[in-house]
Parts: C-alpha cells; structure tokens; sequence
C-alpha cells in the first residue's frame, strides 16, 4: 500500500443554513478543498451523508454532487454508515489512493437536516428499526441507558457528564465555523431541559447543516505539492452489533476498541502518544465512553478526567474535541468524520488559532453511527 | 495494485418477496456466497443499497447487515449510488483486496422494494430532485425521452425495442432465481400497457426484492482456494450530469462510454474481445444504448442487432443479459450490479446451465444509475 497523506481542506459555517441546499452545502466546502490544496482536478471523489433520502429527498448523491461540482465524469461513491458516513469517506478514499487506482481524491461529507423533515426519526433509522426503533426508543434514550450504565458501575456524575460540554463549548468559542460559539457552565447544563434522563439538552448534540472536504494524494506527491504534509499513519474501521441490547456490556464500545487496537498497531503506537484527538461527542457519555476506550485513561475514569481538566487544550493531557466537538462546533452527521480530521490537520499544521495545542504532532479522529455499531479511527502525523 | 479474483457466490430468489425482510434477505445471499467460496471468514464486507431509508426506513444498513450475519466486528461499508449500488459496492471491494489492506472481502447488494413504501418516489430520489423530480417527472418518463430521441436519431422502432424484452425473457425462462420466467412476444410487449409513451409496461423493468453476493480475495490465494478462479481484469466507474437536460446528447451515456473506455485500456482489450455481457437494461432503450456505447455495436444500430438476433445466446455475437437481465430476473435496485457479476461468473466457471455461453472466457457486467449518472464497468476472465 503506498503511503498517503491529506494535503488540503475545506468546511462550511456549521448551523441551520437555511438559505442553502445540500448541494450548495457540498460544493462550497469541496471547492474551498480543492482550492486550499492548489490542486488543479481530481481523480474520483466520495460523499458520506447518513439520509439525503429522508431529510431532502435526493439519493444517488455523489453523482449529484460531481455533476454540481464540475468534475463529472469522476469517479464519485456515497458512503454511509449512519453518523460515521464521513470517517468512512475518508476511510475510502485512502484506500483509493493507497491502492494506488488514484491520485487526487477528494473526501468529503454533508447532511441538510434543517429542511422540514423529521429528524428524530431519520436519525433513528441508525438503530435497529425493527428491535429498537419500532418499540419507541430514539437516540437520546440509547446514550442516556449508556450514561445510566456507566453512572452505577463507576460512579461517574451529572457534573462529569455536564463537563463535557462546558470543555467542548469553551473550545467551539474560538472555532469560527462552530454552530454554538457561547460558552456554558456546568449549571447551564444541569438547569438545561432533560431529555433523556440523565442526559438534558446540553448534554445533546444539535440538529445541524454543514459540509466538509479533504483532499489525499500519495505521500510522495504531497511533498512536493505542500511544505506542510499530512501522513495517514493509519485507518481503520470496525462494527457491532446494531442494538444495544445484544451487547455484553453497555459501558464499552467493542467497534471503538476493535478499532483502536487496529489502529494503534498499523501506526506502531500507544494510546499515550497521541498527542490530541476528535472524538465522537454525539452526548457527554460518548466522548467519555470513548476516551476509555481509545485507552486514554482506564475504564471508569474518563468522567474524573475531563472534571480534573485533563482533556482540555490548556495543561490537558491528552486534548479532546478542541473543535468544539459535535457539541458545539455542531453535528451534520455525513460532515462530522470530515471535520474531525479537518480540525486534526489544521492543528497539525499549526493552523488552528486560539485552539492551537503546542506541540501536535499526532492526533487521532474517532467517528462512530449509531450506539456504535460502525466506527472508523484515523490517525495523522505531521511530518 | 494486487490482482484480485472472485472465488464464490450467493444470491437469493429475485421477485415479490413478502415473507423475508431486508435482513433475512442479505443474510441469505451473504451465506449463500460464504459457503459457495468455502472460506471461514471474511475480512471486511461491503453492502450497495439505493434507499433503504426509504423502502423500509433502516439506515447504518452495513453496520446493520453484519451483525446480522455474525461478522461484527468487521469494517462493513454501505455504498449508494442509486441504482448502480451494487457496481460500486463490488468496486470498493475490489479496491480494497488491491489495496493489500484485506484478503477476503464480501462485495453485497440488497433492496427490499414491496414493503409499503412509494416506490416510484423512493426511485425518483436517483434524479435530480430541483429540477427533474419536482417538475413531475419520473424515470419511465425520463427513459421515454431518451427511447424518443434515439427513435428519433436512428429510426429505432418500437418493435425493436420490444425484442430487447423478448430476448431477456427468454433468457431468464432459463433462470431459476429470475422474478418472471415467462416468455413473451413482441406484440405482448406491444399491447402491455403504455406507460410513458413509447415505453409500454413490458419495457420497463420491474419492482423487486432481492440479495446477491460474491466473494473476492487476491488471485494468488484464489489459486489455492479453487480450480475456477475468475479474475477481474478491469474495474472502472465515471459520472455524467444527473439531468437530462444538461447532456449534449440524450442518445449516448458519457459516464458509459467513459467507463468503457477506462475498461477496455485496463483490460487491454477491445470490445470484440468479450464473449458475453449483462448490461442495465432498467427499460428495454437503455440495453440499446448502452450495447452501443459499450462499442458493441456502431451507434444507431443497436436497435436491429438485437431485433436480428446479434445479441442471443444461441448464434448471437455478443450474448447480452444471459441471465434475463434486469427485465425478466428483476430489479432490487442495490443488488442488481453484484447479480450482474454472478452471471457473469456463472458463466466463465461453465454453471450457467442451460443458459451457458458457449467458449465464453471473458465477460463484461455494467451497472448504472439513475439516467446514467453513474456507471460502473467490471471485465471478468476465467483463467
């Protein structure tokens, strides 16, 4: 496989962009990609969205989007995999590129899901619809059985859960293109609607518009194409079963250990490594889920981390969701895989403003659909 | 890039399948396919779906699909590119085992059409839905104007289009899991119903439920596996418009005779050079179009080489959907491009029974989407 790396990249405002359709959505961000890599075409391109059926009513996506673009007659191919859709467009296009079909691919991501459609229940069709979904659960319900979980078996808090979003509003602050650029206290939260019990409106992640582009070539080509390269040191996916309740344990994410495993060995790394990630915020729970199971801190401690402020871009160890996350920089669920790595490149190239981490050399983004039974986890160096 | 063979297959019954869900169905065609190619486990798998959103309201389908079939946690990708679905699903496969980065791959398709769901809305989603789909047009209607220009261009008759349904029918009477095993005449397609003028019922494909699946692994392992390897030659995809009215032509396919193109350079082959193949005939026009945008047949002449039998299994040429073809074996929409490539297996490994080509060592499947904004080309050779 040869060597890959991203070389460019390109996002929308994240928020409710209601005077703009999903194709404007797509095209504006694929074009700022392209451009901000100074390339002058593409090879092929990929499209992860979870349901432009449902929420605009427009499938074969990728072809609509190469044809708005310009570019047909690329190569184009929607993935999906719910709200993993862009972690596994990445994902896609590396192995296009490591393959060594193509040169120049373009990732990318979008969802228009402020567009009249009902929205709860196009989100819920990433659950098993016919043992989840049709006995009434929607996500909110999901996660909030994950937080109760892992409330009783570690003690973990509102306060943590709440810290979570207080950290991740903190850092969306200074994020330009986040949905939510207000900062929060853990009162905020804890006083916000309940929803899903314990998780209220602020442990939630919102309703969003937004698109997101990268651009690969090989590693080789990206040298002398930038000063700045970005290596993929290593992608990696995996699944679980679609239902929670099929699973030994609700307090562990076996796709997200599966896939870290992988991960970490493909790039001859440890957890402790790494030295900031993105990680699928979808609710509190899961970024605190998730930084356990990426091996960030033991099982049962990622609550206490982000209160200790362990996880935060100041004196944290480890950084998480210095975008704002889902939380705050906001969640378009086909965009979301894009943006993490977006974030992770402009901080690996020393581009990311007031939310700039000293010293970033590797970071690590965490996409995952569903409760988790889909998760991509790609890991980029600067070199 | 590895060279990459496909080892086995597995499909279900094509047809009105009211007694089997989405999952049953891909469950069956996915272990039907495992237990063909005699391997105990697959890497990674791939699941092409047009819209189960949609027809039966279940994203995060791959993520869904494999826990279904026990394989969690393998990476599962669902692929979507309207009614190519299943092209694109065996072409990231493929990508995937040349890649190096796995062995032993599932390349799947499904659609679970009757389930309740407004099916010719959910198709129309494979238009473009600002300018095509609003304005009220539907794809009999799009076929219709493309069946009329060609008509128009090259004095094609209704008669001739009729034969393209006579010819499949008869093919896939011989086809055990084909929806209608029925032959028919030409003046029983002439006196069906019209359905968008000169389109009448029996030139249009029909709405189906089914599951297809093979598997692929490098061709060194595939030496070892079995005494039939069939390896892919050529694999290719390209784009065009998603409109209609933006073509220069409505009488030639460009994402078509780009792919072909692409296929042909990488097969290092020439048209004449295929022994049989399955093309897309969604409506009995499209098999003329594209059997002469694939360089079959000089453009215009499509028409009379299949009403002079060019096209037959007994005494044809170049024996065109062997199998019945989307007409007469149906049309579950994600699963068609993986059936298309079982034919074409069938085939070259002398299981086609009676519908087998004689001498036949290399065949071409095509699969597109919409009105051809998506193609995809697979050259397969038995070895």
């Amino acid at each position: 496989m040869r060597d890959v790396a991203v070389i460019g990249f390109g996002m929308t405002q994240f928020g409710e962009l209601w005077n703009k359709s999903i194709k404007d959505i797509f095209v504006e961000a694929a074009l700022n990609a392209i451009e901000n890599a100074g390339v002058d075409h593409i090879d092929s391109m990929y499209v992860g969205a979870m349901s432009s059926g449902l929420f605009v009513g427009q499938e074969h996506l990728a072809a609509v989007m190469a044809d708005y673009l310009g570019m047909a007659p690329v190569p184009a191919t929607r993935v999906e995999s719910a709200c993993a859709s862009g972690g596994m467009s990445f994902r896609q296009a590396y192995l296009d590129v490591a393959s060594g079909n193509s040169d120049i691919v373009l990732a990318g991501g979008v969802e228009k899901m402020n567009d009249g459609a009902d929205v709860t229940a196009a989100l819920a069709t990433a659950a098993d619809q016919e043992y989840e979904v049709y006995n009434g659960i929607t996500f909110p319900g999901l996660y909030a059985m994950i937080a109760n979980a892992h409330m009783n078996e570690y003690k973990t808090t509102r306060e943590q859960l709440a810290a979570v979003a207080v950290k991740n509003h903190q850092n969306g602050f200074n994020n330009p293109n986040a949905q939510f650029r207000s900062k929060i206290t853990v009162d905020t939260v804890l006083n916000s609607t309940l929803v899903a019990d314990p998780l209220h409106l602020l442990d939630c992640s919102p309703v969003t518009d937004g698109g997101a582009a990268v651009i690969l070539c090989p590693l080789d080509m990206a040298k002398k194409l930038t000063d700045t390269p970005v290596k993929i040191i290593s992608s990696s996916q995996a699944s679980d079963t679609i239902s929670l309740y099929e699973r030994e344990s609700f307090t562990t994410l076996r796709s997200v250990t599966k896939a870290a495993e992988k991960a970490y060995k493909q790039a001859n790394l440890q957890p402790a490594d790494i030295d900031l990630a993105e990680v699928h915020d979808c609710f509190t729970i899961s970024e605190i889920v998730v930084s356990e199971d990426l091996g960030f801190f033991d099982k049962g401690c990622g609550g206490s981390a982000v209160e200790e402020g362990k996880t935060a871009i100041e004196g944290g160890e480890i950084p998480i969701n210095t975008s704002g996350g889902l939380k705050s920089k906001g969640h378009p669920v086909g965009a979301t895989g894009i943006a993490q790595v977006i974030e992770i490149y402009e901080q690996l190239t020393g581009q990311a403003g007031k939310r700039q981490v000293k010293d970033a050399h590797i970071g690590l983004a965490q996409n995952m659909g569903g409760s988790g039974a889909s998760c991509t986890i790609n890991i980029l160096e600067a070199l």
